[in-house]
């Protein structure tokens, strides 16, 4: 697909707008350069304002609120972006994209084969063909695929985060393709914005807890993409934890050591040469620890490795914010390929600290 | 020992009484029916009250106050908790047994074999007979040994955490005894008391970061008690982390099943039986979901265990108080223990929730 | 009211316990030396347990669970606890009483004349002569009347943390009695266990907000507390706010000094005075500054004053934790009064620091 | 001064740029389009790189990194933002303007009379005359004067919060001008970076205290600008308290209503049509609740005011992101007024919500 011209402006609806990924988006799009958002859609639009559904935004949005109507996505844009609960996009997104519009999907509803959903996500996939056509949308390993997609899926949070540090590493043969351990701690965001009284201040505060294991639904999208990346077909262990912050989300990963020569150093090294191009990968050195606070905001993602010869051990740890890198940024970094843009466009400020 | 009469105190002297730690043991202190509190030795003692270390206690202490004297607490004690950072105790505790005090030490300077220290944690340790004479005081497995101690090393935060998780699995044959990956997570008060700018307000709100990987002092302790406990030789790859939380200590551990009839309900059933007259356990029933926050304030730990047949892993969570069960609670119940009293002696108050 | 033998035990019942009040109630009374806690009052006992209300007291309450049911509290205890929301205990509470049991209601229901009820609850109270023989649960003013109440106001957290500063000023001439602002700051347990995206992680994490002002219904019982307490008659304008703590309350008051004499140091003294004997009281000196963290999980409230010559004004500070002086921990307080116990019955054990 | 050339960029230097006040400021010019950042200058710049002072910024920054020196920056740069703790600037800024630099201090040292230094400062002013030259960078009411100010001191983050609320009233005279109350409260990032027990996270959390009253320096602040916008001399009394927040400053202000007819309404109104073309000011209806965490990581303040008929008290509440609005973000917006741009240019960026 040919350079676009900066200037001129794509016009882009979502759908799914009032969860916190749905107001990271918006936040992204109205300062896009080449965006022209001109449609969100929720439920029960009629009533309530976008003022009242994101407050942060007031006076800011110009695009129109109505419903999660598939009509009014295409009447108003060329790209749709889907920011709705697992299971909704798998009904909306080949209609969109047979109606000649582009897709970037924030939910699993794309991101594996159809065999998988029944145990993982509890349902029959409709749309078998449109999974195959999906295009996984992790940048940094499938941006060919990204450029010319019409339907794309864009990662989990998690699946980001842990994949971004393994497939180098799987890649390279520094690490065994067998078992590999993900222990995933979530800030409370990514339970969504639903009310619970799980996720109220005063249970959340001072709580760290597993959850949801060992069936947690990223589970078969980290071997599946691993699979898809490396070639090889790890089986893998995901325990997430929701930890008390807002943003964030840090994998800490497992992996046997592919033999005595591995060191941190060459681990780190796999790291630095994967992503020597990468705007939004940030490699920290030997010794360096990841922080999801320095994440906040920000598209970035910081990664590092380290080796432990003593137990033969490969440790690789990813931090990000789940909103940004792990769900609305990433989008935007698709929209920005699909369209042959800077795949910074959009996403160069830095993130808020402290 | 014959059963003591409850009636009667026992004069007890807490040394490094200004940290945390030390808050804690002295607020469980003064609530115990059977001791008398009599001396707190702090570093620099002339230059603040005791109201101004701890001022949540003001006005409840009638120890005195003075320096991190030998001398002092012999003459005030019959019993000595040690609550000091590690390096200090290994110079202190041998003289005290040695002049006929009981001691329990908080630190980890009693808890290895001497060839351990140079290491892990960076001297040689200078009594390594008195090494071979202190009793590790985790209750669960060591209660005869406690009970006539002259001199405890009592546990870790981490390790008894994931100890007390993984050794009945271990012992039964439930898991393979060959690598155990321990993902432990802290609240900031496991850091102590000492200002920085990494423990600051600002910079660890929102922030999940590892910390101090491969080569935490807990990694040889997990090894060398779960081989005193279950004659197997695990190798241990421990990654702490910290979480913004006050008190807080939350393990997950990864092993692998020894073979495919290990199922969720053998592991839970394990530790029920492991645990089934322990006072301060909490075993979950399977599908629980271990919490920090329930344990805040008290001497429980939660613990719950699940097999994932479909990777040959189990998984083994423990949650506990760092402050309570992880140090000062968990020396409480030793010291209840070389006293013949009940072991929930003064330890019965239920946590803060929420 | 002859002292009691402490010995003995008093029966005692919760209606209402599922709340974080009720369970902050059940977590002192299971403690107390002299209660034998008998029934806890829930709505839709059959479909849940104790343990699923309150895991952190899983397995430490033998109390039978039942429905909200006036019989069944007056069958199995002599006293009752009320713990509900504003708007109930005014139907059930006369009732229990004409039964011959005492009651505690921690609500709002019993606090004021008759007259205020429709502006700021929204109702007419039903049994305005209960109103009339209704005593408010202040322990530090109001202790002579407690003892021989059959029917206990406990009051208001703000109006807690806000009289026991004021009063003695305002009874002693130092500040005058005609507006007085308080100013409160309340963690998120205050807004009671129902979940809502207000007081969910998330949103209140980093959010500091006034809110329902200058309506809130503590408003007139500061103005009919100071009132029945100094005689004088003070309109209070009260603006609450939440901020992102878990447990807390503190309320700075302004008051205009009652002339040129009026110094930080007379201000302190009087508090020292008025306070002298109480045991949960804990004045700060001159250049103190209260802290809520210092009385989380204990029943002690901190109390400091200053004045400012040059602008006229005294500000006095109060700061407890909302459950406990601020609500169960009083209402235990009041019930030892009832029964000739000790005032600090149950309640002696110091906050959870840090 | 006439319209500048948005395209053109002008040389920017930061003295103090290590601080968080510091960071922010780098953050907020590196991303803006008329700047070009050259040089920052900190304390012990030899032992320490940009990468470990500000991790979060680690790659994006190509300013030279050098001591806090006058000529580096006078070499450097055409506008030079000051960002060092109180005490610093007054030595510093006169030197720079008689150099040719223009010159925004983002500390105390030029915001008021010399004759308030001694009591509110501890210090003599060193240069009276500049003091009268430099200009309150408050740019919602002194913008004529910034736009050709040499020397801008920036406001305090307390001040510009209660500020922006009582001005319109007291000028339209809806508000008395004798005793006026303001209410502080703030995120920990206001205590500066500089490591100690009282603000890290385990002291912090839960916490809420007042400090350093009634003698704050931000007192004489509030007097004087109310007295130079508006010719009424108030005297304030002034509580600041610290939150469990990282960012956000929120103050409660109540003042006397001049006379029966103030109204919510009326106040209301007041504050609409004062900041009708404010492009930062987010003035809401009656009804409205500010909320600190809506403005966080953007210039955004948030203003609301409400009377009280039966106390005579109007109330007026700000929030804002102290080191944004209260600090970086309104420095950037001054030094868009001096230079001629957009007062938004470079300060679109809606907030990071939630």
């Amino acid at each position: 697909m040919a350079e676009r011209d900066a200037s001129s402006s794509i016009s882009v609806a979502v759908l799914g707008a009032s969860g916190y990924t749905g107001g990271e988006l918006v936040r992204l799009l109205i300062g896009h350069p080449s965006v022209d958002l001109t449609y969100l859609g929720v439920r029960d639009a009629a009533k309530r304002s976008l003022d009242e559904i994101h407050p942060h935004l007031a006076g800011r949005v110009s695009a129109s609120l109505g419903e999660l109507s598939i009509d009014a996505a295409v009447d108003a844009a060329e790209v749709v972006f889907l920011a709705l609960p697992n299971g909704h996009a798998k009904d909306l997104a080949p209609d969109l994209v047979e109606k000649g519009r582009r897709v970037i999907d924030i939910s699993g509803d794309f991101r594996l084969p159809a065999d998988r959903y029944p145990e993982w996500y509890g349902f029959e996939h409709p749309s078998p063909a449109w999974l195959e056509k999906a295009v996984y949308g992790l940048p940094e390993w499938f941006a060919d695929q990204i450029r010319d997609a019409e339907l794309v899926a864009n990662p989990g949070c998690y699946t980001t985060t842990a994949i971004l540090g393994l497939a180098p590493l799987l890649k390279q043969g520094l690490i065994e393709g067998d078992v590999i351990q993900v222990d995933g701690k979530s800030g409370l965001s990514g339970a969504g914005r639903e009310a619970s009284e799980a996720t109220s201040y005063v249970v959340s505060s001072d709580s760290v807890r597993p959850y949801r294991f060992p069936g947690h639904q990223h589970t078969p999208e980290f071997e599946h993409v691993l699979n898809a990346v490396t070639g090889a077909s790890p089986r893998v262990i995901f325990v997430p934890h929701l930890v008390p912050s807002v943003r964030g989300v840090l994998c800490t990963s497992y992996a046997r050591a592919a033999g005595d020569g591995v060191t941190t150093e060459s681990v780190t090294d796999a790291l630095l040469e994967a992503y020597a191009g990468a705007p939004f990968v940030r490699v920290l050195p030997a010794g360096g620890m990841a922080d999801t606070k320095r994440a906040v905001g920000s598209n970035v993602i910081e990664l590092h490795a380290a080796a432990d010869p003593r137990t033969g051990t490969v440790i690789v740890v990813g931090a990000l914010d789940n909103l940004v890198k792990g769900a609305a940024g990433q989008a935007v970094q698709n929209f920005n390929l699909m369209h042959g843009l800077e795949e910074t466009t959009g996403l160069s400020s830095v993130g808020i600290y402290p």
